[in-house]
C-alpha cells in the first residue's frame, strides 16, 4: 500500500445520521438525502451516516450503499462524509469500507466485528488490518468505533497503540461512545498529538474534549440540534462558551430520558412536521404516545426548534 | 400465507457444523462439503451449518449461500439441513431464510438481531414476524437461537408463547445454548406438548434433556464427537444410557477447557491430518501451541478418536 498523502480531516460537529423507512421498512432515499442536506446547512461539519443512531446494522449493505451514492449524487460532499463500514463479517466490512472510499468519503468509521464476546486484541487486529490492506488505498482514514455499551466490544488503548504503529495516517482516529470521560482522555492525552483524531460520542463532553486535544464529537442528538451543537465547536475559546455548553447539555438530558434512536425519530417528526419519520426498523420500536409527549412537551418548554426544517 | 403442512421434523444430534478457510481467508467450499458428509456418515441426524460455531457472522450472506448451494448440489439431504439464518438486518434474514427454504432446508436456526441490547420482546417480534410473512412459504420451519452469552440478546420464554400462537406448525422449536437447565427445563415443560421441539446447546445436557421431551442437541462438539453423542441420543431409553451421558460429558469437559471453535478446528486437523483446518477468520484465533497440545493429548489419553475422517 502507498503512503498516506496530506489531506484536510474531518473536524467539528457530525450527527449519526438516523434513517428514514417507508412504510414496507425500505430505506427512504429522499427523505434521507433531504434530512442529510438539512444538517450540512445547519452547522454539521460531517456526517457519520450508518451509525447506531442510524440503525445501520439492522440493514444490509447493499441498502446502505445505495444510500451512500445517493447522498454523493445528491450534492453532499462526499469529503464530509464518515460512513460506518465495520461489520461482523469481515468480507462486508472490506466491501463496504472499499466503496466508501472510492466515492471520495472523509473516512470511515469502523465497529469491531460484534458478535464474539471476549475477543482478543490480535484477533481486533487482525480483523482492522485485513480490512486496510485488502481495501489498499492510500486515501483511506480509519475512525475506530469504540461503543462497548452496544458493541459489547471495546476498543482498547493497547490495540489503538498497535493500529497506529502499524497503520500511520491511515488509523485516523476514534469516536468514543463509551461515555465515561477517563476513557475519553486517556485516548486523547496518549494519541492526540499523533495524528489520532479523538470525537467524544456525546455533545456532553464536546467543550472538555476540545480543551483537551479533541477534534469535536459525533453525537445522536446532532441530527435534532446541530445549530447549537455546533456554536459550542465554533465558539470554543469564547467567553460564552461555558454557558453554551450547558445549553446544549441540557437539551441532551432531556432527549435522553427517553429511548434515544426512537426519540430521535419522533423529534424529527413533530418538529418537521412528517410523521413518516417515526417509523423504526425491528429490533427497535417507536416511542410510546406518553414517551413522544413527555420529549417534546419538555424540548417545547425549553424553547427548542429545528429551524428551517419541513 | 398458507398453513403448514405436516412434515418430518428433525430429530437427533445435529453439529453446527465449523467452516474452513483457505488461505486467503474465503470459505473453502470442498473442504466444508466433505466435512459436512462425514457428520451424517458418523451419526449426525442434521446439521445446523451458519451457527456460532460456524464462524458464520464472519462472513457475508453471499458466501453462506454459495456453501448451502454446495452442500445440496453436493448429495447433503436438504431436509436435514437447518442453516442459521438469522441478522442484524431485517433483509439479510430475509434474503437467507428464503433461499433455504427454497433449497429445501429442514428448518432455519434463527438468532435474534444482535447489535442493540436490551430490546423489547416486541422488537424481537416484529423481527420474527416480519421475516415469517415476508418468506410467506408453508415449508418454513423456525427454530429459535436463544444463546445470551454470546448474542446478548436473550429470546424469552413471553417471546416464544408470543410467536408460537401466532405462527403455529412455522415456529418449530429452539435451540438453548443458555447452559442453564432449567430455562431449557422451563422451555419443554411449556411448549414440548405443542409442536415446539427442544435442542440444548451442549450435549451435557442430551439425556437430561430427552428425559424431558427434549428433541436431541445441537452441539459444537457434534462436530468432532457425532458418533458416541448420537449413540446415547439412539440409546437413551437404554440401561446403558447414562454410562453413554458420562463417557461424551468427559470428552466434552476436555474440549471446552480451551477456546471451543479454534479447539474444534485444531482437533479436526489434528485427528484428520489436515492443518488447512486450523486457520479462523478475524476476530477469532487459532489456539496456542500450548492450548493444541494439551486438548489433543488429554484427548488421546481419553481413547478419542475421529474414525474415518482425513
Amino acid at each position: 500500500m502507498k503512503p498516506a498523502t496530506a489531506q484536510k480531516r474531518i473536524e467539528g460537529v457530525l450527527a449519526p445520521v438516523i434513517t428514514p423507512f417507508r412504510r414496507d421498512l425500505s430505506p427512504d432515499v429522499d427523505r434521507f438525502v433531504k434530512h442529510c442536506r438539512w444538517l450540512m446547512r445547519s452547522g454539521c461539519a460531517g456526517l457519520a451516516v450508518f451509525g447506531t443512531n442510524s440503525e445501520a446494522n439492522s440493514m444490509a449493505v447493499e441498502e446502505k450503499l445505495e444510500l451512500l451514492e445517493a447522498l454523493v449524487t445528491g450534492g453532499v460532499p462526499a469529503a464530509s462524509l464518515m460512513p460506518g463500514t465495520g461489520h461482523c463479517a469481515l468480507t462486508d466490512s472490506v466491501k463496504m469500507t472499499r466503496e466508501a472510499v472510492r466515492m471520495g468519503c472523509g473516512g470511515v468509521l469502523m465497529l469491531p466485528p460484534f458478535y464474539y464476546k471476549g475477543v482478543s486484541d490480535e484477533g481486533l487486529f487482525r480483523n482492522f488490518s485485513e480490512v486496510i490492506e485488502r481495501v489498499g488505498d492510500e486515501r483511506l482514514r480509519v475512525y475506530l468505533y469504540h461503543i462497548p455499551p452496544v458493541s459489547n466490544v471495546p476498543i482498547t488503548l493497547e490495540l489503538i497503540e498497535r493500529l497506529l504503529t502499524r497503520y500511520p495516517g491511515v488509523v485516523a482516529g476514534a469516536k468514543d461512545s463509551s461515555g465515561d470521560w477517563s476513557n475519553t482522555k486517556a485516548m486523547l492525552d496518549r494519541f492526540k498529538d499523533r495524528g489520532f483524531d479523538v470525537f467524544p460520542g456525546s455533545e456532553v463532553f464536546l467543550l472538555d474534549g476540545l480543551r483537551a486535544g479533541g477534534k469535536g464529537c459525533i453525537t445522536a442528538t446532532g441530527n435534532v440540534n446541530p445549530g447549537p451543537i455546533s456554536d459550542v465547536f465554533r465558539n470554543f475559546r469564547s467567553a460564552e462558551a461555558d454557558k453554551l455548553q450547558a445549553g446544549i447539555t441540557a437539551t441532551r438530558k432531556i432527549v435522553q430520558k427517553v429511548p434515544m434512536i426512537p426519540a430521535l425519530k419522533a423529534i424529527t417528526a413533530h418538529f418537521g412536521n412528517d410523521p413518516e419519520w417515526k417509523r423504526l426498523r425491528p429490533p427497535l420500536v417507536e416511542l410510546s404516545a406518553e414517551q413522544e409527549k413527555q420529549v417534546v412537551t419538555e424540548l417545547r418548554a425549553a424553547g427548542f426548534s429545528m429551524p428551517s426544517l419541513g
